[in-house]
């Protein structure tokens, strides 16, 4: 039974009214349709080439989509959840912090999805408030969770109005992840195409700061920078050509890719799970933190 | 008014019965929507970059389309007559031959089209059948007339059934368009993404051809080629970045790209008309040959 159907299942007694509140806050299901065009568009957003059949061609076998697509039909969902609501909003001053995804069943190559989402937690960090939504996407038609997003975003400048200061423990989606001290694993590299944010904008995160020189400079950006979710997907799909399927993955978004540079993924295998982070080869800078998928094979060795 | 509206349009007294009865079949019109989302995927497919916001954003001023998107409304229209008919056809043997583009008014960014197809001329070379279709491409709320594309493929194997030899003159899409002696008057060259075609195919032609290296290998190539109205897109580009605007676009596909290579783009200036070439760079083959543009602003000068 999914946590959905409770309506109090987020509340918590130590939320001020405000939170309290804010979380009896319901939104109307969104809907999201995709054709097999829409997965392979995925695919090469986040790097898929012309030689990996699998996720470019809809003819081939094995053909499917990568599953960090999970983070796609939920999207319009998760970020129109309202805000307003909190001290001195401002949407420009949100930071997406992390995410983290379950991957429930078999992903369908096309199909009708409907995502439901709710208010899971806010916290006040004094100087930001820290928020994270959860959605549940499910087939439209046989009802089945396809997909479990947890999304934190943080805002600046919207903190100090009195809520609870650190969140729940929420398993794999709060763990700490921290890389053991030796070396990596398994190490891949990808150069990102300088047009990497232009493509995967038509995945459904169309925000400016991710194309136009203008609206990034505001940001505080030299440059449009790519998706952390695309970030996110290079780098889970050198987890998943490394260690096979995973059924949930969580990043820390820790700094920013401008498109064309390369993303390093470093990977360590303990036990069930790949611990991994993700920095930018030419800059040195950490893109992705605190990272790690749940493999559905522990007994895997790394391929490469 | 339309040269569709006329029902022996396209009759000729020297064709054969066998063409007279297949230039008097009707297809049904063939509907085609797309999206400000489709317009993008059609410039990044034909090399687009993120910092040319006019065809990758969407908010942008003077976000458009590039021209050669012209070709994409009509092609399931123009792939799609039968050509059962023709002695010894199969379909494997089919070589685009060339295309012929006519803007006839501003594409708009998105909507819905209709197209109507009709058999325009039909040669027999001898060994191989030269088939020429007309598609005239409408909005469908105005009904004015957008694009008028002319498609010729040759099918080897498929001539000597008694058929006329020689085509009508039909103007610009027929013209020689040979290269004047002199140096060109503008180059510009651009390297292909090696996922070039896996991009291209999503606007519409999803031949394996082009991804599928077994199909390829079948018609006898060392690996997926890219489309030939890619080629064409992106020496259009070039021509429209040089010299501006043209009003009608007519090329002959005269070899292969493989994704990857390096089209370089020839152009000379004679008067009101842009005559151009297409080579890759690092086989030397000729891509694009006899091909023009006709200038709508035939003062200017190259920019390059």
């Amino acid at each position: 039974m999914s946590i959905f159907n409770s309506p109090n299942a987020f509340a918590d007694p130590e939320d001020s009214q405000l939170v309290a509140d804010a979380k009896k806050a319901r939104a109307d299901p969104v809907e999201y349709s995709y054709t097999e065009r829409d997965v392979i568009l995925y695919n090469l957003g986040v790097g898929a080439t012309a030689k990996e059949l699998q996720w470019v061609f809809e003819g081939d076998d094995e053909f499917g989509v990568l599953p960090t697509f999970g983070v796609v039909p939920q999207f319009a969902a998760s970020s129109g959840l309202s805000l307003d609501w909190l001290p001195n909003f401002n949407p420009a001053k949100l930071l997406h912090g992390e995410q983290y995804l379950s991957i429930k069943a078999p992903i369908p190559t096309s199909g009708e999805l409907v995502n439901e989402v709710r208010l899971m937690e806010v916290l006040d960090k004094g100087k930001a408030a820290a928020v994270t939504t959860i959605v549940e996407t499910r087939d439209k038609r046989s009802g089945k969770v396809i997909f479990e997003n947890q999304s934190t975003v943080f805002i600046r400048g919207a903190g100090g109005f009195g809520g609870k200061r650190t969140g729940n423990d929420r398993g794999a989606a709060s763990a700490a992840n921290a890389p053991p001290k030796r070396s990596p694993d398994a190490v891949m590299e990808e150069k990102t195409s300088p047009s990497q944010a232009a493509l995967y904008r038509l995945s459904g995160d169309s925000n400016p700061l991710h194309i136009l020189p203008e609206f990034a400079a505001i940001g505080g950006f030299d440059q449009p920078i790519l998706h952390g979710l695309c970030s996110m997907g290079i780098a889970a799909k050198h987890v998943l050509k490394t260690f096979g399927r995973y059924s949930d993955i969580k990043v820390r978004f820790a700094g920013v890719v401008y498109p064309g540079e390369t993303i390093v993924t470093e990977m360590w295998k303990e036990g069930g799970k790949v611990i991994f982070s993700a920095k930018v080869k030419e800059r040195g800078t950490t893109v992705l933190a605190a990272a790690a998928a749940t493999l559905v094979d522990s007994t895997v060795k790394a391929k490469l």
